[in-house]
Parts: structure tokens; sequence; C-alpha cells
């Protein structure tokens, strides 16, 4: 299938996906837990939910005779098929606000050609919330419903957002660039903390803990072809990373060289 | 005019700045720079916009014989004839989110009895990025898009939300509570935030630096009516807040009674 029709078709998903998800949303019926996922987080009803209305659609896709292995942080890796891309899936990018009500998560899709991040060729992010969506194809630029993005070239941290999985560690770790940022933002969802970084409505995004790749795959591609920078916290590229439910990085991102390197610079200080 | 008819005539503001702000928020002529504004905010002209489409309505409403007088962040004191309620306004809270693109900010009308938060007789917020509307009449119970809120009784902090006007002070003063918090938020929007603490969707919130009467007022009335608490971070109550754009207050909010002696606690302990 063409990346295009790949396109489409993440596109699709994330309709279905946006049409149902208000009625569960912050309902008590959507925090009821199920079981714990090959990613080690607590999936509640919420993910199965968005788990299963996207395997439903990918064996739609396979019984037309395409073929792919999904890797999803809810069900870990499975063959619709041999060979083919490596599907990255977070249903439910933001589960805790999803199931709380927090208006802001999203669904993350990332094509993937062999085992490495930087064989990404088609990232998608749904922001479930209020309908935003942002995809890039490599080499082909990102764009944000519809528009093609560009880095913006900001000078001055107005928003450093992060997302911090062990508060108490994580958010010690960013105090050292408080001085130079006018308002900090944790919102909940990585996937979409990468795109909105994207567009420059978040001048710097840190995790300084660690995110896995399935978050971050997607919004990685997206920032990057709009000539954004991500790293992990020593400055190291993470193309070379393999898909792993497992492996953890930190993450530094913005759509400003200038930015990203300062924070780099703060981050090593400490 | 009736308290219901005020209702009405907030809703219909509402319905108003959403049906248009979409169109606004996040492009480059929202965050043009007009003025300094009376709470000494930076004005720029999505807020300028917001204002202009409540004095509007303010204007109608005077010339069909209602007296009140205005109290916004953004034109300080304004009266409309003699007499009547005081009409506390944030045009935007959460204009920054606002401007840059960042989907989550609101407006907030109270109606006040008198000098002191204490008369408030109606709140209203509204979510701009997503329609959801928040209400409460004094002694007639608080509601989240019509349906009638309830204070949860959360024994514990899942999310802990908090808003910083000044980082580099305002996140070390919430270290002492993450021990005991799953997940921490910094969404942008004070009214908001006590909002989605009413409904349980934020289990503590807290502001360790300083708030205005504009920003948390009606949020206040709604959070209240459905039996949640909110104090400084003495554990004060605010009732006897005299309206004053200059006026600040740390604020601590909970919908749970438990969860709010224990962040109380921690608080006294640092």
């Amino acid at each position: 299938m063409h990346l295009d029709d790949w396109l489409d078709f993440f596109r699709g998903i994330g309709s279905r996906l946006r049409e149902e998800v208000s009625t569960l949303s912050g309902q008590p019926e959507a925090r009821r837990e199920i079981r714990r996922g090959a990613g080690g987080d607590t999936t509640t009803y919420i993910d199965q939910w968005a788990e299963g209305i996207i395997l439903d659609q990918l064996h739609r896709l396979h019984a037309r005779g395409e073929s792919f292995t999904l890797v999803s942080e809810e069900l870990g890796w499975k063959e619709f098929g041999k060979g083919g891309y490596h599907l990255l899936v977070d249903p439910i990018d933001g589960s805790l606000n999803a199931k709380k009500g927090v208006p802001f998560f999203s669904t993350s899709l990332a094509l993937i050609e062999g085992r490495e991040l930087s064989g990404t060729k088609l990232g998608f992010v749904v922001n479930l919330a209020n309908g935003d969506e942002f995809w890039a194809r490599q080499g082909a630029g990102a764009f944000f419903n519809g528009r093609r993005l560009q880095a913006s070239h900001s000078e001055r941290i107005e928003i450093l957002a992060y997302e911090a999985n062990s508060p108490a560690n994580d958010v010690s770790a960013i105090l050292p660039l408080l001085p130079y940022v006018s308002r900090t933002r944790c919102l909940g969802s990585t996937a979409l903390d990468l795109c909105y970084t994207t567009c420059g409505f978040i001048d710097l995004f840190l995790i300084p803990g660690s995110s896995r790749c399935f978050d971050f795959a997607a919004g990685k591609l997206i920032l990057e072809e709009a000539q954004g920078i991500i790293t992990d916290s020593q400055g190291k590229d993470l193309g070379g990373l393999p898909i792993d439910l497992q492996y953890k990085t930190s993450l530094v991102a913005s759509a400003s060289r200038k930015i990203h390197q300062q924070a780099l610079d703060a981050l090593r200080r400490t």
C-alpha cells in the first residue's frame, strides 16, 4: 500500500476514535482497570476500547491483502502476515487524562521500515479532544490540519512543557531550566507535546525521566520534518533506537536550534 | 434581571466567543501586543478581541435598562449605570495558551453582590477550546454541561495541577507534595483548573505564588457549590477577600476534604 493510502487509513482510524471518545472520557466506565499492558502501564477500559477499534481496522486491512507487524503499548508484537512495515501504535497517549476527563489526549501511529526509528516513513497524531491532526512523511514535510509546518525561530522560552512519570524525581530535574522560562506546562500527552512543539505553541519540551518509542516515534518524525530537533538529554540523536517496548530514553525537543542548545547546556551544568 | 437570565446572558457570551475563537487562537495576529492591562499583564490582540465582544454585549444589556459595574482584568472598573451587581470578568483566562495555540483556555464570569467574594451569586466558566460549560448559583449547586456536580471522595492524588507565574519560585514550592502524587499537570488556566478539580478530573490544585480574584471567583463558587474546598496555602477561607484587581493570594483547592488537608499539612511542614 502506498504511503498516501496508509495516511488515509490512519486518518480514518482517528475519525472513528474521535466520533465515539467524547461519550467515554471522564466517565466512571472509562477508568475501569482491565489488565497490565505490554508496556507495563495499567490498561483501563478506555485504552482497551481504542485498541479494539484499531485492531478491528487492522484486521480488515490485512483481509484486503496487506501484511505488517503491529507493535503496541497495549498488545505487544502481533504479526499480520509476513513482512511489510512495523506499525507502532499508542491507542491512547495521555491515558490518565482520557480516563480522568482532562481534554488533552491523542492517538499516535508510526509506520516504520526495519527495526530502527530512523526508518519511520509516516507519523500521524490526532488530538482526540479537539480533532487537531498532525502528520509527516519522511522527506515530504510535516502538516497540521493540512497546512505545511515550518519550525519557528523563537529565541525565548515562553512555554517549557515537560512530562514526569515520577514527579518527585523528574520535576527536580527541570529546576535548572526554570530561570530561563516564562511559564511551565505539563499537559500529559507526549505525542501532542511534540506536535505542539513543532507548531511553536510550546518552545521547549523535556522528558527528564523516561519515554518509550510508541509515545514519541510519530511526533519525532513530525518535528524533524519541520526542521525541529529532538535528542536525549545528553544531546544524542535518537534515530538509531530500536523498536522496543521496554527501551526508555529521556527527551529534549524544540523547533528552535538555539533553544535546544540552551536546554542541553543548562541540563549539562547540573 | 433574575439570576437565570444572567446565566443565559453569560452562556450567550460564551457561545459567541467560542464560535469565532478557533479562527484566531495560535495565529500570529492573536499574539500581537496591544497594551498593558489593568491587572498588570500584557494585553494581546486575542484578549482585546474577547473583551470587545463582551463589552458589546454589556452595552446592549445596559441599553435594555440593566445597571451593573464591570470589573475586568483588561479594563479595570467601569460603571454601567448606578448600583446593581459587580461583574468580575476575565475575557481570556489562559491568554498565553490562547495566543500560542495550546487548546486550553477559557472565559470566566462572576456576578457579585457587594464587594467581597462571599457575595458571589453566579459563576460561569466556558472552556473556549472544547465548549465545556461550568456554572454555579449560590445555594443552588454547580453544573457541568448541564449535569449536577458532586465533589468526589478521592483518597489518592492521581493528578496534582498547579499554576506558576514565576516558575523558578513556584515550582520549588510544590516539591514537598510530589512524593504523594502520581502525576503533575500545569495546564495554564486557573478558572478551568478549578472547574476540572470540581469534576474530580484533577485531585488537587495549587497556586503556590499568586492568583487574582478575576481568575478564580467563578471557579471558587463552582467548586464550593459542589462541596469542594478552596483556601489559601495557610488554610484561610477566601470569602472575605475584596474585589480588587491588585490583591493576590495563593490557592489550594480540592474536591476532597482529606486531600485538601493532606496538602495543607505538607505545605506547612516546609
